[in-house]
């Protein structure tokens, strides 16, 4: 995994940042327009556990704190420095703290790196300090932190202004590095009831990235259950796999919503924070991967949030719906359906425990239809849940209401009142019903104004995969086999990358590329007839398109007779540089692909998916971090578009887990050794036999890196 | 088009159900819990212009009006009569209601046929008695009608009983098949200051259906301009063709919340109104070619409504976004991509009207970034607001915001006050904003509270086409190409079916059917060499499996032969049933599918995508109704997944509607002449060869429909 640079951290840094004893405000003032102002506001306004230390050489006073003229006359050492001047002010500040021993501080100005080149030069002068001294420093462009527990709201949100703003603490944690979505974040996380402990905004990332921040926030000792991350692109993947690797061991949860996910969205990230957004299915499969679960919206985000701080991870899929409305059930049916989550059965012994208070003309089918009835009566409310539970088929439940606001008070009263003797997660949509909502979800049961946030919220959590990469990235270091398993050396060797290959135990078809057919006798010596023949030339794209591939050569006769005419066939077409490959014929199949590439964020990265002729056009593929197992390749051809063709389409093999796992996983260890040197490989075919002989790789592509010196 | 029964509806019936000079409430009462407390109570509380008749033979008076034991009692007739009594008991009430010349009737009851066959024979007696006296009779099943003009509150939703709830007249009308969404839609577009002027609920539609219901919205004289609609399944599709129509002409809008689109939830839509949902992917093709906007969720529904209401359907693809968050920007900017919105060019001439007052550091580009700029000083808010408007690039704008609740008052004060000198459509995404959307919303600025929801609603009305319905309607009928245009009649004969569609000008290759080797020479005689000869038998699917194709038959005896090795081929596979096609062979190019198939709710519906071998896997096509023009075509395979194959796919030809044209409109033509007797059709391939020739048909699949006598 390639690393903008390397970790610099020293343990407990997010402790001390925090939970500052004193921190310095350089630039405060006491006008709301100005951030230093707001920062003083709200460190009032909210009751910072410590010291205030404004400093501005025109004031001696802000909002009745001591203000000083610079940080050289502070009467102590704070634990935390806040610069919002200038972006050009900022270095000497910076360099000002360093000198006095200041080693945590966060830059609010803007006018950086994402400004342009002369923004960047600057940002290069705070990072040689902050290096130079081992600072630990957040930002620059960014507004900031806040902790509830110290009531540290280092950050110059207008949203703190509000008046009814209050902190609420909370189980979830909230890392962005956007500041105003952070902020935004944070501010909704509140206003639902949830509540957060902890806003960090990471901004421009010169030191402290989000992958920090998270990885800081998920260890042994954190009280965060739940991260929620707005990202742009990662400048430390590597720090975000240690976060998922560490989440998955403590049964924490990270929740991203990514940007930047389609070409001009990845434009307009470039624009905002400089940052690389990179290809949006290698992000899907890594975060799959990794245990990471992904949001589409804003409000999708802190949705995802509530849910996971009422009932954790740990969701079934198995899901009852009682609706106030029959449409309303059907429409939550719709979409759930094709997501992970499943109608629970209700057996008629099940449903016979609604016949004593349920009208007869009412569906007690799965969605359960019970008009306005329990809503009316609320002895029968409270039954219908329990009833609900009592189904050992039903892992969870939602009530869906409208119409009934009038009552919204006593309805969510009573469902607070028996949430605590519940034992499996109950769900509210209400539509219109915004006042239950907001106070169910502030009693920790989480409600939705429309059947699709509650769907998308859940289905979010229970597609979810538990991180297998921990498990693989244990196994590691995996023995490198250092004896080729390819035929013996004897006669023409095989080209150097499917010698390479192979020897990592990828089942490769045999091979020798020859120049001329003087050479077809010699290559024949290793080879068992039949063989294929295919032109091999840089010129040359698709060679079937131009007659390069003869198949079913079963004597060395015919052999010598299809090199000829593919050689004499691009000779033809003005092609100069021009040899064969002879190979043994694999037997017809399923064709898939097998390949590597270089993801730019990610680095070597594995894709797996649709292969044969068709590859290209339906680019129909998954893509992983090359640490998988054998569950993973069931995921991985389950995501596929196409999975119809794999299950034994039309008399072709169906693509089994258990019998890819040797090659794909072969294929995974020798990108994990060998990754870094290729700029991409690609097997297509890999052939799944129809005689069920095992799968193996046809065609191999392999394109070393370039480097310059 | 398939109906369930015929239209029977007076001319003016909306009009007369919608604005009674007295109703009769039979089952009335006083307590909210009953549905006739409630209609009393709403008819009183929202204060109804006419005379309000209760009828209940245990009361003489209801809430102060007087109270009638029978119908027969009544001082007047009513024009309309609320049946809210057992549905038993409704069949002897709509008995009376003919009797005394009552001729319009509202059933709210439930207990027919959406709970079984008891229920069913009970709405039979209700659907004789309606029709033998012409009445106009909406439900059973129903929980009523709403109409804001006449204050008739004909409902017993529980919605209405709200304290707080006010009727506000607006634009738009709400029809629902779902007594309880269509309260919850009414009850969303009050809250949302956008009003509605008409609520129909039509339940069970034993007479009137939505799509009557929503023609009667629509014509000529109607003052709504929108009808938002929810559907679980169509009885009058005709009807709702010619509302699109009459939608078209004059230049309203119809946008609908279809449910029951999984097979999951189509189960649920039986059991709770008996509808057949249908198949999701017809209704999308018919919907879009009717100019029917589709919505994806009840907020979804009313969002497009607010939109249509401020600004009608015609809003221009290129949008324009300010976003206080760059975070945001980029999000919007992501949701809208692959959508049909762009992003509006600003070049750098209407970048530099931003120097004078947006800080350097922020970015210009398309999403503008002004931070919180133009919130501090709202003279800077109208300054961009109208700088985006000077771009003629620029269609509409989206202004996103989030962190400035405290001062939403004023921020949305200035808006509104600027919104009647504004001349392109202005939007509002506000994150956590609750106050200032509602309050923009009443004053026509569509405002949202998160990026999803706007670019959903947006996106909605910019990818919607007005219906072209309209004109190829009007265009029929189309003469009957009654002279074969196929070859001379000499010889074998084409099969009857490959005569009847070449009949309508649908261009195929040239065929003759044999039953063995002997009829080879006679059948030449009408075709071209080459040819190609195909196993016909019903005994297998797919021939190419089984050898049975063989290309390239370029001599006689070459056919001669090639008849005889399928022959036998079939013979060893023990198929007895199997002839001989000898077609014409057509040069090498891409494959289309053209087929026909009769759909239960729409008839005949045309089916066009990739065709060849991969049809059955990639199943990529796209269904309309038979009328289509030529923009349809392009719109069709603009539709596809797998467009990338159709523009040009590794040097096979691009499909081209122009080309296209000729072979699928005549299919079209064809199935509306003759597409009765068909259960399917399907031409696959439609090969548009490589060397420029028309497109041609190759293998035609034609079903019979079998009528049960």
């Amino acid at each position: 995994v390639s690393e903008n640079r390397s970790a610099a951290l020293p343990d407990g840094w997010l402790d001390t940042m925090l939970n500052p004893r004193a921190v310095a405000i350089v630039g405060a003032s006491d006008v709301v327009r100005s951030p230093g102002g707001r920062i003083m506001l709200a460190l009032q306004k909210y009751g910072f556990k410590g010291h205030i230390l404004p400093v501005n050489p025109n004031r001696t006073e802000i909002l009745g704190y001591r203000c000083f003229a610079s940080l050289a006359e502070l009467p102590e050492t704070p634990d935390v420095a806040i610069l919002v001047v200038s972006a050009k002010a900022s270095v000497s500040a910076l360099a000002q703290c360093a000198e006095l021993g200041i080693h945590n501080v966060i830059i609010g100005s803007s006018g950086y790196a994402e400004t342009g080149p002369e923004g960047a030069a600057i940002q290069s002068e705070l990072e040689a300090i902050a290096r130079a001294n081992a600072m630990v420093l957040i930002g620059p462009n960014t507004n900031g932190v806040i902790n509830c527990t110290s009531r540290f709201t280092g950050s110059f949100t207008p949203a703190l202004q509000q008046d009814s703003y209050e902190l609420r603490d909370g189980p979830i944690a909230i890392v962005s590095q956007s500041g105003a979505l952070g902020a935004t974040f944070f501010y909704l996380a509140q206003r639902s009831g949830l509540g957060a402990s902890i806003l960090i905004n990471t901004g421009n990332e010169i030191l402290v990235s989000s992958e920090d921040a998270i990885a800081a926030l998920v260890g042994p000792d954190s009280p965060t259950q739940v991260v929620l991350t707005y990202t742009e692109g990662l400048r430390r993947p590597s720090e975000l796999i240690r976060a998922a690797e560490l989440a998955h061991l403590g049964g924490r949860t990270i929740c991203m919503l990514k940007v930047g996910n389609t070409e001009a969205g990845a434009q307009a990230a470039a624009a905002h924070t400089a940052n690389l957004a990179g290809e949006d299915r290698v992000y899907a499969g890594v975060l799959r991967q990794l245990g990471i679960i992904r949001a589409n919206s804003v409000t999708g985000l802190v949705d995802i949030g509530r849910v996971l701080a009422a009932y954790g991870p740990q969701i079934g899929h198995r899901l009852t719906i009682a609706s106030m409305s029959g449409g309303l059930g059907i429409m939550i049916t719709d979409l759930a359906s094709g997501r992970d989550i499943e109608l629970a059965d209700w057996p008629i012994a099940e449903r016979a425990k609604f016949d004593d208070w349920l009208p007869g003309y009412l569906s007690r089918a799965n969605p359960i239809d019970v008009a306005g009835v329990p809503f009316f009566d609320l002895d029968l409310l409270e039954k219908l849940v329990r009833t609900i539970e009592s189904n050992p088929s039903s892992d969870a439940s939602v009530l869906a209401i409208c119409n009934f606001e009038q009552l919204q008070e006593s309805i969510t009263k009573r469902l607070i009142a028996i949430r605590a003797t519940l034992h499996k997660p109950l769900f509210v949509v209400w539509l219109g019903g915004d006042e239950a909502i907001q106070r169910l979800n502030a009693a920790g049961i989480p409600a939705f104004p429309d059947a699709d946030t509650f769907v998308s919220a859940l289905a979010a959590i229970t597609t979810r995969r538990a991180g297998s990469i921990v498990s693989v990235r244990r196994s590691e270091p995996v023995a490198f086999q250092s004896e080729p398993s390819g035929a013996a050396s004897a006669g023409i060797a095989a080209d150097p990358e499917s010698a390479l290959v192979q020897s990592y135990g990828v089942n490769l078809a045999v091979s020798r590329t020859i120049d001329s057919v003087t050479e077809v006798e010699h290559a024949l010596r290793d080879l068992r007839l039949p063989v294929v023949a295919k032109l091999v030339s840089p010129q040359v794209l698709h060679k079937s398109d131009v007659g390069g591939v003869l198949l079913g050569l079963d004597t060395a006769a015919a052999v010598a007779g299809g090199v000829e005419t593919i050689l004499s066939r691009a000779s033809a077409l003005g092609i100069d540089d021009a040899r064969v490959l002879l190979q043994e014929q694999v037997p017809a199949g399923l064709e898939l692909l097998l390949g590597m590439k270089h993801d730019a964020t990610f680095g070597p990265v594995v894709t797996f998916g649709l292969g044969g002729v068709l590859a290209e056009a339906l680019d129909d593929v998954q893509i992983r971090l090359p640490f998988i197992e054998e569950a993973d390749i069931a995921d991985m051809l389950a995501g596929l578009t196409h999975r119809k063709l794999l299950s034994g389409y039309r008399g072709l093999p169906a693509a089994e887990p258990a019998a890819l796992a040797p090659i794909v996983l072969a294929f995974c260890r020798m990108i994990r050794a060998v990754g870094d040197q290729f700029d991409a490989i690609e097997i297509n075919p890999v052939v799944v036999p129809i005689d069920g002989s095992p799968p193996i790789g046809v065609d191999l592509l392999a394109v070393r890196r370039v480097r310059s010196i």
